[in-house]
């Protein structure tokens, strides 16, 4: 495990792509999400050609380190090499968690997505570092999420196991309070702060709203 | 350099996903078609699950192994790496030479793709070893292929550099020749040995047309 990775590292999980809607670079976007209280980061690409993601994705990386934010990469296990990351969010159909652990190391931090029962006792089969839960509500970022499964995955998740978990999906400030009572160690964000007019009060509104639920 | 890839063994190139047309598994068609003359595989599988890619990619590993075959990956480095390939294809748009070398080390074989002038000038910036330049003819098999670019690049490239070539792109026996009078090493194949009733007489049949222009 990473040693500036603790499960309180997931309280604000900010989920971003290389192009943030808007005038900003996604680094302008970062540093203002990590001043804003953001205290991990998961790089999600999937789009621009690859020599322009390990571009945007060092840039990224850069930012992290600074701040001394851990930087994970969505999916490939490449990028995630190449970019130095700290570690890798796999979903069901990626790369298996072993196998990620294998290339990437013992130190690395991986994550795993589970949307519905099946899933969640496939992702605990594979002991994955922390998983992420959703999506909680309704969301329109992620074209595939499927339909919103609420909180009670996360309530089952805690009457199983105490891994690591945030909710995603749908999440911001006014909602973050449920996801928080179920259980999840934080909640993981993408437009609530990536689309917001200002990232940093963004990021600091869900900070306070995550805090009060600190375990 | 992977021990046993040298320049011919670029003659019968087949590119080929984890489910051909038909009744036959991959790794039969694989088996029958290395019976028949092929001299290199390539495994591109993009849309399956990737679990189930490696699942599959392991048994027409096996199959390349056991005949001594060389086995490259397409796009995904951290595939070829869980499957122990030779090496890694790359198109322009995917991790960049020099990328994949760092993580796949030096014994590594890497080919990118070129499809005009501008592509191949970049190729050859980044020392793969071999390209794959094409669409040469018109081609159902690859969606993004765009316009069939005839033989003219392949010669273009012969006039610069000795690079060794395959020409790819709705290849097969009956118009092998020109792409080899062209100065290619060799003919990637898909759909002609993939979706062929017979994928070892097909393997054969180009490997005979192939034969002839032996460098």
């Amino acid at each position: 495990m990473s040693r500036k990775w603790t499960r309180s590292s997931l309280q604000v999980y900010l989920v971003m792509g290389a192009r943030p809607r808007g005038e900003r670079s996604a680094a302008q976007v970062l540093r203002s999400a990590i001043l804003g209280g953001v205290t991990c980061f998961q790089f999600r690409e999937k789009e621009l050609p690859v020599p322009q993601q390990l571009a945007i994705g060092r840039e990224l990386r850069a930012v992290c380190r600074e701040f001394g934010v851990p930087f994970l990469v969505n999916d490939r296990v490449d990028l995630a090499l190449l970019l130095e990351a700290d570690g890798v969010h796999l979903g069901q159909d990626d790369i298996p968690v072993p196998e990620a652990r294998r290339l990437l190391g013992e130190h690395a931090v991986i994550g795993m997505s589970a949307g519905n029962p099946q899933e969640l006792e496939i992702a605990l089969s594979m002991k994955p570092d922390y998983l992420g839960i959703g999506p909680v509500y309704a969301t329109a970022t992620k074209g595939d999420a499927g339909a919103p499964i609420g909180t009670g995955l996360i309530a089952e998740l805690r009457r199983q196991s105490d891994l690591p978990v945030v909710g995603i999906g749908g999440i911001d400030a006014s909602n973050a309070g449920p996801v928080l009572r179920a259980g999840a160690d934080g909640v993981a964000v993408v437009s609530a702060i990536a689309a917001a007019a200002d990232p940093q009060a963004a990021a600091a509104e869900i900070r306070a709203a995550a805090a009060g639920y600190h375990h």
